[in-house]
């Protein structure tokens, strides 16, 4: 028989509510959701679990009890020790203040499951903590979603490197909203003919691909987080030359954001001023389709040389960035000793409240 | 601090003698190898534990006992009453018999780790009691290599299932054989030029890519095996209408052996004969690419039909099995409810001792 975790979810929002409709409607679950906790409230009852898809929302409305981290931490930690039972708290937000909590709560025998990227793309510290916490008390942190969603990237990097393989480069489009843009804006043909940098950017703010401000994506923080979380575990591969990365800030990330629009307060306005740089845009495409190629925003890792970057690239037509991508994929491969001269690749969805809850709950099924 | 794990492998052909060479290799490792069992002999000590990659062919050919895998048996089940610790066979043969013992090692709370096929593929009745031994003991049978070697494809898999995903279609390219004699045979240029299907396939005996006699590989028998294991786990999903295989000889698997060819008995008259052939598989290519397409030996797991089949297909010169392909790479695509329009997709080597063993060393640390 397997046995009971309680499970405590924080952040109700796209994917924290996708979650908890996924996690409810496992048959026979071994989980107990005793605890949902948002900005503005918290529901935590040991006894009453919620196991009600279709009513949790309401249930946790009429809680009028304030969210306190400090609190739900004493509660989850003498949880801990009364059951045999394990316990994870599964953080659906992007906060830091969250992920700072981390180590507190490995270190109690709390696990922690989550998609967000903040703990382990920041401040080293805060990522050697978590790791030490873990060790300590043996309790397990999962995040394969904060990278690729549901992809197996992390889990796969991690097996390469604990089955000593020597990680030669990691490749790949990791931004779902990068992917979208550049698949639609440079597709290889001979210019003219393709659309305005201006105009693509314009319908993936539209179609919901970007945050509300584009230029939340289009300066490559959040590929420059996910490289960060995939070479801090490739450091360790036999043989790596890549650096202690102090912060997602520590390598070069090339930036798509025009120098003067910087600091633009407003998504409307900056979508407002993009076209005055559409000729800049387009001469790079003109550029790289000269030489049958197409452009791609790219990250890379290279532990033989050392170097962690991402930017804007040039791929032939035959690669499959050029190929293979379609819509918002994303695509990693992996070149190593053992896989060459061909690459592992995986490629998918790499964003999205369905396939990143999937990742969530296939993280927390682990811990059975 | 990680527990010890107690290992037997049996088996040290190529891919078992890879295997201990890696797993000797972990730095700190929690495995103690305890047992290593070929078909002539076997070392057992429990007390000493085998630890030098250099010299352990010696110390297991210096060994005078014969193996007895019943007492093998009795032996790991008094270690497990009698430890603290897990303890696992791994098993890199490619035998049926040792395939039928899993359930009564699984009972015994002995774990089983193995690219083995034979249990999961054959009769259904073995591939059931494996799952409620397991389920009984708690002891873990992990067979990521069964399929596409290290390739995280039964993981994603079942993933997919447990969070309750709903499979469209599985559909990939399985064999590395079949994959490289199609790379080479039918690369979508029009007729003449391509080579025929018989030298092809010679060069890919000549390197080493299809067992001794070619026929073991054209007969489709080892597709057939990998979608029966995956078909077993993807008829677990919702509204999946799969029907329970008996074996793997359940479903339409279509044979590339010319039928005058059937029951050659040696690989070298087949290839000898096989270019009377041909001018039939020269017709399929021309065929083919009027159309604009490449040959690929797929296989296709279609939960909405309740459909496996295994063959010969047609792919347009813009599918990822004919632009993405090389070499004796597997591909695999999961249309998925949440992977949709676009298909989570797998790919890379899946076969040789390197990456097997690596996949192999993988489950085993999930044990940890």
């Amino acid at each position: 028989m397997a046995p009971t975790v309680f499970v405590a979810v924080i952040g109700a929002g796209l994917v924290g509510a996708e979650f908890i409709r996924q996690l409810l409607s496992i048959p026979n679950s071994p989980f107990k959701l005793i605890c949902i906790a948002e900005s503005t409230c918290i529901y935590y009852d040991e006894a009453k679990p919620i196991t009600d898809v279709a009513t949790w929302r309401q249930t946790l409305s009429a809680s009028t009890e304030q969210p306190d981290m400090h609190l739900l931490t004493r509660r989850l930690s003498a949880l801990v020790s009364a059951a045999s039972s394990k316990v994870a708290v599964v953080d659906n937000t992007s906060s830091q203040h969250v992920a700072s909590l981390y180590p507190v709560w490995l270190r109690a025998g709390i696990n922690v499951v989550t998609p967000n990227k903040k703990a382990f793309s920041g401040d080293v510290a805060l990522w050697e903590d978590i790791l030490a916490a873990s060790a300590q008390s043996g309790a397990k942190c999962y995040h394969e979603c904060s990278v690729g969603a549901a992809l197996p990237v992390i889990s796969t990097l991690k097996e390469l490197v604990a089955t000593g393989d020597k990680i030669i480069k990691i490749e790949g489009v990791f931004s779902g909203t990068m992917s979208y843009i550049f698949n639609e804006f440079s597709t290889g043909h001979a210019d003219p003919g393709g659309p305005s940098f201006s105009s693509v950017v314009k319908q993936a703010r539209e179609k919901g691909y970007t945050e509300p401000h584009p230029a939340d994506d289009l300066n490559g923080f959040d590929v420059a987080r996910k490289l960060t979380i995939l070479s801090r575990i490739a450091a360790q591969s036999p043989a790596s030359h890549l650096p202690r990365l102090q912060t997602f800030q520590s390598f070069r990330t090339t930036s798509l954001i025009p120098a003067a629009l910087e600091g633009i307060p407003t998504g409307d306005e900056f979508i407002a001023r993009l076209p005055e740089f559409d000729a800049e845009f387009a001469a790079m495409r003109t550029e790289a389709s000269k030489e049958g190629k197409v452009l791609r925003f790219v990250g890379v890792i290279d532990p033989v040389k050392g170097e962690v970057k991402a930017g804007l690239e040039r791929y032939p037509m035959t690669h499959p960035f050029a190929t293979s991508l379609g819509g918002s994929d994303n695509i990693i491969m992996f070149h190593t000793e053992r896989y060459s001269p061909r690459p592992l690749i995986v490629q998918g969805a790499g964003a999205g409240a369905a396939v990143t809850a999937m990742g969530v709950l296939g993280d927390l099924l682990k811990l059975l």
